[in-house]
């Protein structure tokens, strides 16, 4: 089985020091909620991120989101050979059953992230996606895999096809994406540090290039 | 040089006919646009939907948005060995420039469609798309691909390993894949028909899949 983890991931509520920031009160009440309830989102919060340490990265639920549509509805995850995890950059890890079928459009995925922040469980009877406070190495530690790969620019360069049998070659491997769109991680992350391309990939890219390649030394 | 065209695509302004529902024309106003300026989408114009002719099934710019974002931003696309084309459900074909940075946000996204729409070439300067009114058998033709293969349920299981061998062997390939969620293409589609596994897989799984494979076998 192969866990993939989505570590340090750009995906918070507002926080409350910009909450009450223009940018964020009209959005909020254009989409009828709080500023505290809403998902902080670069796209529409760009001057009040500004305000922020880590601004520049920070607001990025679409990376998460696409990166989960690619992988739930992966051969691998319908084979039952892959786990999936969300570890965001406020230490809280998103649980998801490998059965989830993700609302395909973006704006029903913020809603849904909102109600699991609040309710940390939906839908409340099939609980397919849990929130829990924790850091990754915690999450790590509690997989409990035979072996950690960090995808990180700075690591070996490796042909996607190569790391593909690397994985392959282990029972429970566990592979940690950044969930950024750029820099490094903020999280103590330790394990094997591994580069697909001699340039930056977008995180869903990575996601995409591992467990595909996974797949074809493992189906 | 692999070719990928997203064949009939439900990627379309509002029909005319649905332009005076009041899902349309509230969605349309909250946007700041006229009803028929704005991309068809079924998250939010549902109950208008089921009034069209194939309702069940339009309005999914969502699947062209991930299938874009995973072919533009992979490996395959930065090593000048893809091109990716769109074509929808009104036979119109968008032509995407290999470099081009596609709106990671959704909403973002559904605005630039509306501007290719309105203006057949966004941005006017970089022209790095371009709409041009052509059916799928047209753009075939002008591709000239030395073999064309559909992606089909009905067609010959293949391993993706050993697909994207096949790809591999030639010179310029041309892959069709359905951009609707259900169902089979609209168009006349000529090609070995090929399936990559025992049910239904999503349009941006399919891509990522074949993208991946081809580049196992030519990188």
């Amino acid at each position: 089985m192969l866990h993939l983890v989505i570590a340090d991931s750009e995906l918070e509520l507002v926080p409350q020091s910009i909450a009450d920031h223009p940018a964020v009160v009209n959005y909020a009440k254009r989409r009828g909620k709080k500023p505290e309830e809403v998902v902080l989102d670069s796209s529409y919060h760009h001057s009040a991120l500004r305000k922020l340490k880590d601004g520049d990265r920070r607001g990025r639920p679409d990376i998460v989101h696409i990166c989960l549509l690619n992988a739930l509805e992966s051969i691998a995850n319908k084979e039952g050979k892959l786990r999936v995890y969300v570890h965001t950059r406020n230490d809280e890890v998103i649980y998801i059953k490998p059965e989830t079928r993700l609302p395909r459009n973006y704006n029903r995925f913020l809603g849904l992230m909102e109600s699991l922040f609040k309710n940390k469980v939906v839908p409340q009877d099939l609980e397919l996606l849990r929130l829990e406070e924790k850091t990754l190495s915690e999450l790590v530690e509690e997989i409990g895999p035979d072996e950690v790969f960090v995808m990180h620019e700075g690591g070996e360069l490796m042909k996607p096809r190569d790391f593909g049998k690397v994985l392959a070659g282990f029972e429970n491997p566990l592979v940690i994406v950044g969930g950024f769109p750029h820099g490094d991680f903020r999280s103590q992350v330790e394990g094997k540090k591994v580069s697909l391309y001699h340039e930056p990939l977008m995180a869903w890219t990575v996601v995409n290039e591992l467990i595909t390649n996974f797949e074809h030394w493992v189906l």
